[in-house]
């Protein structure tokens, strides 16, 4: 059977910059157009030429892609030609293949925000549309408030959107605007439109996710007839976001009746790179990546609960809607006191720590990690930490190095300007291969500004560890979370500190004590003999 | 028109402690059960008691609800009777109202996860909710992967689910246990069960993020006849998360056709608690809150585009879904400077501050506000500094004392038992009444052990504050939460202290600093400051 196509436009770059918090440069414009070219979308809405020096600037360098380019702005403003419309002008100056402009089709929005007459405002929708097309390119009108519209004044909102098509539109694209629509509001409005002329081959669909029905909205409405889908990677956008695109791709390729019926231009090789695509997307914004999304989150292939975990290892299809690796995602079976021995078994196997099964060590682990679990640790996260505990129950984690003692000291005070100043400064006593070393640090960063005792402290610790110096010179702290918690009766502190190393690899650790400094204290050591082993130090091995 | 009631089913304590990273203490489980009563939900599912030591203690002091307490746990097994099975005991004698059983209804699990025959399972289920009936309890039956069995084998699933009915179940609930269905397989599933006899008023809905479609299923299943939603706050669950209740109360009482058809026990009042309860959560489990959750995020109502902040202007219907005061949110506009005066003019009033209309401090509150939140304060929840900052530019904040200098060491060596152990000392130097006194204390509490640098600090600081010594005397600090955030351009540390005193009087403060200590210190400080202002030791009242 021949599949229909279906197609992908990505507005990443223009509604996903509405985003609270989010602006890009131009460079990161250019970086997430060659990565969505790369996934494979079919159009790349790069932003809207004139209304701000960033997007002005994106096209001017446009970058050549196989995608089409898309141009975003309105339709021409009444009593001028769509020919004299500066705004429109400086839309089509941008020399995309492809304009999409909006336009009003509620009938309350005409006469309320533009003033102007139903009459002249489909005037203005045709004579743009027929604009862009006599000057040879692809023409999309995204009829704004389509739903609303539609409940208000059916027979009107029905008649702007069908002017555009018959103006030349190659896609009428139906606009929840405010997010309010819910899915049965959008598949009758895909119907209605599909009755009123417009082939579904020409009708596109934009959410967004104020109900979190973005994505179930793009479904039904491809379900009824729709065959473009709007979204943004990440589900960025004004409000509470798009559709997301990184949710939409994966279902409409791996779930039924969709992967049957369509295909994009999303290869399943390109799919397998979603979580990179997702990620890299995070970084460009430096937002923490969501655990919960879908397909593509850490937790999304996450195993917590105890009957779930132990039917995963007898056959991972039990409780998993996809094979994760189809997005390049992997299972996570955490440690925590829910867990059992064949989980263990299986999180242990994927660290390479091959364990046979009734192996006395696997008694030993769980118990330990339920009396730290009891004093406050938290392991789900803590990968790197629950290694090591691991690696010391199965007698596999080298000693490296033994902390003597150290101190830490806090001081803030006037300085001679009179301005309040601090200073930290931590001493550590380490011995390395039998050797007693004392090293000295305090908190001053590059600038000379203070960071603190736990940098103070991190960075006397990782001064002078001998042979090791060279495989924690790389090492990362990328972020610092604490949380007082009930350890037995008392409040004690939890720690958890993310690191990255130069390879890209990222790992947590943690540490629990009443005193905070101790906590993060713990969690450094961890952090560095999790590196340390990683990186095979053990054998001598040498970057 | 009479409507019909809905059924609002929360699971926030069972499985949305599935979440990584999620784990209540029993105190915690019993302040979440308080809050889901008070807002109106239906059943409160508290946990599964005999899985884990929290659940059976949060059950063993129940709270007094007006919703139905209820204990989760799961079919008897095979070859005992259900009187004789002690898993299903230690559910039973939690001794709650309503009780909820998960069992197989996919032909598939039954085989390879239970290893027992179909029969036997459709036998374990009738006679599980038999006992539980006969007990004199609600029985909820969980019919785990009731959408995947249909596929694979709908006579038995469909007999299966029908079996627990016919055994005296109130609610069979669906469950999408790996979160794989979309809304076109939810509709036929509930068509199915309902034509093979079960009535819709019987019928409840279980279903997971995994598509990003928890709550379009959960909408679609109710439009097909189901009378009961089960859901989490703020989506919390396992994987992806389950169906998120903060999203569908205000839904199902907002938007049509569900506004009219039905009603649940979440008044118009409770509705605008909603946002209140949803950061209060991720208080509990210092969880930093979505800011693009629908309706309840601080983006939900945020309109940075121009186009949408304009019309907003001149009617905010143009670009709202719902009026966000409907849910307890506001609506956020960049360009507004008087919409932030009267908000804040209001929040002042809330505060037994009156300020007049226009006063020049309104502007340098706002100012000074949006300066410090640039530099990484958050005035969100720590009300008490926001207290302390407006009332510095009002010119009513007392100085009360000055703190000239500290110092706080943190030592950690072995003793005479070679036990590693930990002291902190703190010096601190401050000015009351002219007099500069110097204090010194360190981190032991009344036992001996540790307590930490943060502890010596604020015994130092409290130590000897002349006339004001009585006033402080009462401040026990509650909680203290520390993330790393952007200043700027750099990464600092923001810490917030929750305090109480001896007349139950709760407060929040915040410190940011690059170091966590001085973090700490300020927010120590602004506690202190806010207590003596609201105990009136300025004008030399005494307790």
């Amino acid at each position: 059977m021949t599949k229909e196509r279906l197609y992908l436009y990505d507005t990443t770059l223009r509604d996903g910059q509405q985003t609270q918090g989010v602006q890009f440069s131009t460079d990161e414009k250019h970086a997430v157009a060659r990565m969505l070219d790369d996934l494979g979308v079919d159009y790349i809405e790069g932003g809207w030429p004139g209304a701000n020096p960033t997007d002005s600037e994106f096209f001017e360098d446009a970058p050549k892609t196989r995608a089409r380019l898309t141009a975003f702005g309105m339709t021409k403003r009444a009593g001028r030609s769509a020919e004299n419309d500066d705004v429109l002008a400086a839309v089509m100056n941008a020399g995309t293949q492809a304009v999409c402009i909006v336009g009003k089709t509620h009938d309350f929005h005409v006469e309320a925000a533009l003033g102007i007459t139903l009459e002249e405002n489909i005037k203005n929708i045709s004579a743009s549309v027929a604009h862009i097309v006599v000057s040879g390119r692809e023409a999309l009108f995204d009829a704004e408030h389509f739903f609303d519209g539609l409940k208000s004044n059916p027979e009107y909102t029905l008649c702007a959107a069908k002017a555009a098509y018959d103006a030349g539109a190659r896609w009428v694209v139906l606009c929840d605007t405010n997010g309010g629509a819910l899915p049965h509001d959008v598949r009758a409005g895909v119907k209605a439109l599909i009755e009123a002329g417009v082939p579904g081959s020409h009708i596109g669909i934009h959410t967004h996710n104020d109900t979190e029905n973005a994505v179930a909205n793009s479904l039904v409405a491809v379900a009824a007839g729709a065959r473009q889908v709007q979204g943004t990677l990440n589900g960025l956008g004004e409000r509470c976001g798009n559709a997301n695109l990184t949710t939409l791709i994966p279902t409409l390729a791996l779930k039924e009746p969709y992967a049957s019926q369509f295909e994009t231009g999303v290869t399943a090789e390109a799919l397998t790179s979603l979580l990179r695509v997702s990620r890299r997307l995070d970084e460009i914004l430096n937002r923490v990546p969501q655990k919960q999304a879908a397909y593509v989150g850490v937790s999304a292939f996450a195993h917590k609960a105890g009957l779930h975990a132990s039917a995963i290892a007898k056959d991972p299809s039990t409780y998993e809607h996809i094979d994760p690796a189809q997005v390049g995602n992997a299972r996570i079976v955490p440690m925590s006191n829910q867990a059992g021995q064949s989980n263990l078994r299986e999180r242990l196997g994927a660290m390479g720590l091959e364990v046979a099964k009734g192996d006395p060590a696997l008694a030993r682990i769980l118990d330990r990690v339920k009396e730290r679990e009891a004093a406050g640790y938290s392991y789900d996260t803590a990968q790197a930490s629950f290694e090591v505990l691991a690696r010391e129950e199965l007698g596999v984690m080298p000693d490296f190095f033994e902390v003597k003692r150290y101190r830490v000291t806090v001081e803030r005070r006037r300085n001679k300007r009179n301005e309040m100043v601090s200073l930290s400064e931590a001493v550590v006593v380490v011995k390395v291969d039998g050797q007693k070393t004392l090293s000295v640090s305090e908190s001053l960063g590059p600038d000379g500004s203070d960071q603190g005792p736990v940098h103070a402290l991190s960075r006397a610790l990782m001064k002078d560890l001998g042979r090791y110096a060279e495989h924690v010179a790389d090492i990362r702290l990328t972020d610092f979370k604490v949380r007082i918690t009930n350890g037995g009766t008392e409040a004690v502190t939890r720690v958890i500190i993310d690191s990255e190393d130069g390879q890209g690899r990222t790992w947590s650790t943690v540490g629990v004590s009443a005193n905070i400094v101790d906590a993060s204290f713990d969690a450094l050591v961890d952090a560095i003999r999790w590196k340390l082993v990683r990186d095979g130090a053990q054998d001598g091995a040498t970057l």
